[in-house]
């Protein structure tokens, strides 16, 4: 079996389209020493995906001809490190593409947990995400008022139920009316607001009328924002993510209220990264994992059939189709 | 002596001018039960005085036709509580104007230190908030970077020697040559940036080449989205002021950078107000007494004589003019 990759044909200026990718057949790569060739099993879809094509953020930034980048589980198919044999499964920067030769040093064998699928969405970077954003950063009290945007997607719907699971009374918001629903019949939110059918500001004063002790914030822009003039005293805003500004040329402005707002209510802005938590991703996994297998935290996922279809995939996902975490099956 | 008071004329659509204020005489208030009356003695100047007048903050708006609110070092000339006894000195919200009737139960007496002056100063709001701001807020640790805009300001020019005190290097913000040599030579910064002179990105970059580890921000807008571009990792963004939005109709847009360079820089960003520290305000005078009594912190002060010179002291303080804390002795 040949290889077949995926490669960033064009920098969008503004939203990205099919246009933007090239599909072309390749070789199998060949390990060298200290390598392993990985198999890639589920590529892993992320709206942060979009940002690398504006520029450096966390990572360099992607150019027109690279190879689209991304996350995957992949299986070793070849080894030529002590360190992972055959079989063995990591979750690796594969980019888009069937096989990769990466080096094996920076790889963890993760467990054969059943479905495979939980270890890109409730034991991987989502779920570690809502994880570490809500109760590192959030530092969420039970009691407390806890709105999260984007909350039918794959870090926000996690974030809300785990916020419930603390004891706090959890407002989602989402696009249309069908994730609306969804959010609080599956994922047990409290309430939900859904910012395309109108005044996002007035719905948030109605919904938390003593105003929003921890702010989950996935979109920035125009969500952020509202939710900065419903802040209540002491209040904290998790800054994980800014969909929004994803999926257009160049940032626009930040919000209002910033620093106003932040004064006057004594907020706390908390930006992180997953990997400033890597020291605590253990206790984090069994955390999770106690409670999927007792049933309180639901997990959606996504899985869509067929290699060539991750550009159309990412699109739908910077356009707000998926509900919880989207992936893409290779094999 | 009768009393004199100075109202709000009008609210300011752009900038503040002294159209805005009116002078008029009025009768020596009468003290009810449970009141003391006060004479003012130095009435305190501040930045905030002008968002009072662009709607609620921490307080309420001002409006047409509202005796100037204001706070003042201010002297016990009647006492109907047995809470003050005349001759107390207290800090009090007196409004621009010589006599005040005001109930006791709020008012703390306060040390008759001389000079006077300082109990508005250094051991006053802008020397606490600087305090607490470093120290509870930025989290200051020797070695680290710390920059400060409004520097040669009441609030910075303490904030900046409270950093250098505790073993960082201090980067000062400025408008104009004067006040950059000023911090540098008097204050003792290591460094200082006009921002009035050309690219502050730049300078930035130059006089923090690793990044700024904590910035303490007086001034919000264009000043704050700068350094928020040249924060290192797990930076501390301090929001204690923003004096380039008050002086306008209605705050502009935020800052860009929020949330991205938030999120991917893993900062903080905290507001507060004076108040949230008030349990821990005795330990924080004392600290700054023992600085300005060993000569490691320098006490600048613009004290301005008489009171119909209020208005111009105040549109004066807006457009930058004053070094140091800024206030009017009343008698």
């Amino acid at each position: 079996m040949s290889n077949r990759q995926i490669f960033l044909a064009d920098i969008p200026q503004g939203k990205l389209g099919h246009e933007h990718f090239v599909i072309r057949e390749a070789d199998r790569p060949c390990p060298a020493e200290g390598e392993v060739l990985l198999r890639t099993l589920y590529i892993s879809l992320d709206a942060a995906s979009r940002a690398w094509m504006q520029g450096a953020t966390y990572r360099a930034g992607l150019k027109v001809g690279d190879l689209m980048a991304g996350m995957a589980l992949a299986e070793v198919v070849e080894s030529r490190s002590s360190q992972l044999a055959v079989g063995d499964l990591v979750f690796a920067e594969t980019g888009w593409q069937i096989f990769a030769a990466v080096p094996a040093g920076n790889l963890v064998k993760l467990p054969r947990i059943e479905p495979l699928t939980h270890l890109i969405s409730v034991y991987g970077v989502p779920g570690l995400t809502a994880y570490f954003g809500s109760l590192e950063c959030g530092r969420l009290k039970a009691g407390q008022t806890v709105v999260i945007s984007a909350a039918a997607g794959a870090v926000g719907s996690i974030a809300g139920q785990i916020a419930r699971i603390k004891g706090c009374r959890t407002v989602g918001i989402a696009g249309g009316a069908v994730k609306c629903d969804l959010i609080t019949r599956k994922f047990g939110f409290d309430a939900s607001i859904d910012y395309k059918a109108g005044n996002i500001v007035d719905n948030l004063r109605a919904e938390c009328p003593d105003g929003i002790d921890v702010y989950f914030d996935n979109t920035g822009g125009d969500i952020l924002e509202a939710c900065l003039f419903n802040m209540a005293r002491y209040g904290r805003i998790v800054c994980c993510g800014a969909v929004s500004q994803y999926d257009r040329s160049a940032s626009g402005a930040g919000p209002q209220g910033v620093p106003g707002m932040v004064i006057i209510r004594s907020l706390t802005l908390q930006g992180f990264l997953l990997s400033d938590f890597l020291d605590q991703q253990e206790r984090a996994i069994a955390d999770l994992k106690g409670w999927v297998d007792s049933g309180q935290l639901t997990v959606r996922e996504e899985v869509i059939d067929g290699f060539d279809r991750l550009p159309a995939a990412l699109v739908g996902l910077l356009e707000g189709e998926n509900i919880g975490k989207r992936m893409v099956r290779v094999a």
